[in-house]
């Protein structure tokens, strides 16, 4: 593939710390920068863990811009009973040396994007969609700027995550969701029917810690805290790895499938709140707004994502 | 097993007319009668069709009650696509020579259930369950006289067959099944989930035909094109059989795997109306309030039904 | 006018029993049964309520049929706050000596409507709908014998008397309203808008003491205890006194005015559940189906009160 | 009254450019800037009008600040039955002189606002409160720097004006009015109620003609055509003039009378969209947040405008 400019957007969150890693190792992806929302844990430590994860990689010439601290209309929900309470449970990071800018994600994403509109920038999302939402709301020339979005989130088949219906990253901001979903952007998901296929094998986590390099250590340890819940819940031998399905997808699509669909976001019901419904059979005669992936090779996921922590 | 009393609330519908079959051909069965509903086709043609199975089977001593010809408080919906006009296109059964009684099946449902109390009876609806909810509401008490509800319907991960969201006979009256749902009476769903890994085999339907007798040819003729309509859609060799599960489950309920789950219903949202909220992995707290089947012995089940088709 | 027969579905409460006893004082009024419902209080206190309303009216052979014990859907919500624990708190009425039919008054509708198909009933439901939605549900060609349907319930621009949004006997159950108000029956309303403008003159209630008969000294105190809730909730020197509206209308209806609009009611917001959404202005395009009635002579109402109330 | 700094956030429209002027007309208000907010008529004309009446008024020193041009969520609903396909039918304003800022009002209101912390501002909307709500959301310190929120819009009592149920400005971006209701701020609202009870008397619009200036002819033509619709409409011999009433609240709050109520806004129903749900008997037990204007002194208030528009 040729080398492309993309955009993080990220709530870490252990995956999102192992998906920001793979990009930066990946030559072919340039990274224009990092925007952080709360979501897996409150927006001050998405945002140092942000900038932990940069200086773990030795890469804190990426800036990280802080944005939402809360969903546009509802109330904040997060999820320290999987990433613990500083979201990054399970291994200490460095300290981030580079200051943070007093930019806000949105107004940094709106300048950047409406300056891309020749070279346009692919959107990574791997939190909830809050920034990405806002901006189109506050700037919707900004849809010119945009290559494409790739994000993590939905189910199609599977359920959810955090209820019944409903996945984390869509239930946190489902208006949020709509909004993007209904923006007319190249969308592709890769939703939990995506990543609840590609368990961690068994020895996958320990043998990052063979890379022989920091980031491989670090990396083992939290993963070794992250996927004790999920293992806990679902009773498999090895947890999801969600957020870096995304990176794996921009640089391999090769090892994923699905389908165009129409995907339509619950925003009305308390019950299915945040659903991603999903016309995979077609019945609804609604236009496909989105690429569902709902396949992956996850041994070759895996040997990707080793061979990504191995270049530190 | 032993011998236990049966009612069908049903709106035949192929589907519909082998799970009749079976339950009769079942001697540890008793059918004590068979309760109409719109469901697939419109009032008057499921009591036809229902009269005309019983006919094909020689079992006209079996009563037919017709009960409410729409859904409670929506519209009806129809699946003629499916079924055909009549209901039962694809083959000719035989006049009814038994009347119909001029009785509304909610009214004989009362009777019968409250008669029951001393033994109650198993209900088995297989369509919209309008006239199970109607029942419920004219008349709490007749919850004693019922042993359980055992009834095809509903998802849980496998996606609508009518909507993304929704099955059939649940989103057709989706206010009935939350009544059902709510009743807390035991409860047992055979739903998508379930018949979708039941395909017909490619030689199945054909092998009805060596069994010797004018129900395998029937049935085998109206097979034929029942499943076309799956098979068409899902792009699979051979198309689910839904409805006769429930017989197969209450002869030898060891096919079948599940779990016990809190099922709600979506009644509000246009988008996911009709939905069986499934809490598979217990994140609600909600108390589990049915059994969902979602594994089945497809070989075992078709297997039982070449067995009771044969015995006619 | 010409005489009618009409049947008071009702749920007493406090000023059910004046609108009852209105009826039965108006020789132009045939009152062929009275159906109760679970409402302002339980069952089986609205039922005795209503049995002993008869008594001291000494009019035991009208006969009352128990209907349903909690709406259709939605858990009852009682209002114990206004009419006390009996329902009827304030004064001391006969035990009834006419026997209860064990007839559900479902049943009873059922079967006195469908006879009725020559000579119609105006059906005059004073509680929430849900005996006559579950009529019309379960037995559709009751519409047949129904002349038409003159109610007590909703607000247009009065707002709620229960929520912000909703009247009490719209509220209760919210799903029958929607079934009654999208039957196409001719179809009358007497809301809070009318009723507010008609509160009780300070000295009205005294003087139904002055009338020389066990009616009008018992209604004088069960009024006193009425409006007590009334006139503390809203500041003002008389309470209003809802139902007796009804039949007030029956007799006279110069004493109304109002407009005919399209009436939908809301079945699916928390925030608005039950309210009846009046377009009083005409900006829907919705074709009419209630004559909504928001305007009333309340000394003219008093005074024929009173003189259905000396006849005794 | 003291002097207040105010900025208003408008969708010009006919009664906008009345408040508009009556604002700057007075010398106890600081105008420090107008926003414009797509409503009445697309953002383009909403910016382009505002900045006429500035023009007609001689004071271009007053910046003007584009903002959002679409609802939070939902599609734009415009309201040119009323206001003409200018948004300003009626008459010929001056074409402004003074360029538009290249800065978008969302921007604007955050710079203003978190730099106004230690003197808050009034803010003044008086169309779709997207602005408001999109600066709250992006940047929730702006709360520091707003005095209080007074806004034309809603109906607590009088019903919509738009559907049965909803305002314009409230219908128009339900999910913007959620937020600022839910915001926690002082909040003052001057629904329907208020207005419908201010109908221009028949002489006044032309006796603004005698005020001899150039202001007054051209509010007097404009409001010719204006009050045309609701007169249609209501069949009222005047219309209401709803948002200058937000300038005399300012101005002498005793020309007002209401309650504190609490409000919240329905954002889920397609039926009530958009209403203000005011609990004006407190019977939900929710804490006030708004407090809600039902009562005007209407000789007071047209004298007050005659009075402003006599300055020019």
């Amino acid at each position: 593939m040729t080398s492309r400019s993309i955009i993080i957007d990220t709530d870490p969150g252990h995956d999102d710390a192992v998906a920001i890693l793979a990009a930066l190792a990946s030559p072919e992806l340039q990274v224009r920068g990092v925007t952080t929302v709360a979501g897996n844990v409150p927006l001050a430590l998405t945002t140092l863990n942000a900038r932990r994860v940069l200086a773990l990689a030795g890469r804190e010439d990426v800036p990280v811009f802080a944005g939402c601290d809360r969903p546009l209309l509802r109330p904040l929900v997060t999820a320290e009973e999987v990433h613990g309470h500083t979201g990054l449970d399970g291994a200490d990071l460095p300290e981030p040396q580079a200051p943070l800018p007093d930019r806000h994600a949105v107004d940094w994403l709106i300048e950047t994007l409406l300056a891309a509109r020749d070279d346009p920038v692919t959107v990574c999302p791997l939190g909830p969609l809050t920034n990405i939402a806002l901006t189109l709301i506050r700037e919707p020339r900004t849809v010119a700027g945009i290559r494409e979005i790739v994000l993590m989130g939905g189910a199609a088949f599977e359920g959810g995550n955090t209820t019944p219906a409903a996945e984390f990253n869509i239930y946190v901001d489902p208006h949020a969701a709509d909004v993007v979903f209904r923006s007319g952007l190249p969308l592709t998901m890769l939703p939990l029917d995506c990543t609840h296929k590609a368990l961690m094998p068994a020895d996958w986590i320990e043998s990052l810690r063979g890379l022989g390099n920091r980031v491989g250590n670090t990396v083992a340890s939290l993963l070794t805290f992250y996927q004790r819940y999920d293992v806990a819940k679902y009773g498999s031998t090895g947890g999801p790895l969600h957020d870096p399905t995304v990176i794996a997808y921009l640089l391999d699509p090769e090892l994923f499938a699905g389908k165009r669909c129409n995907v339509r976001i619950e925003t009305t019901s308390p019950l299915t709140m945040g659903m991603t419904v999903t016309d995979w059979w077609g019945v609804t005669g609604e236009p496909a707004n989105c690429m569902v992936m709902n396949q992956v090779d996850a041994g070759a996921f895996f040997a990707f994502l080793s061979d990504c922590l191995g270049r530190f």
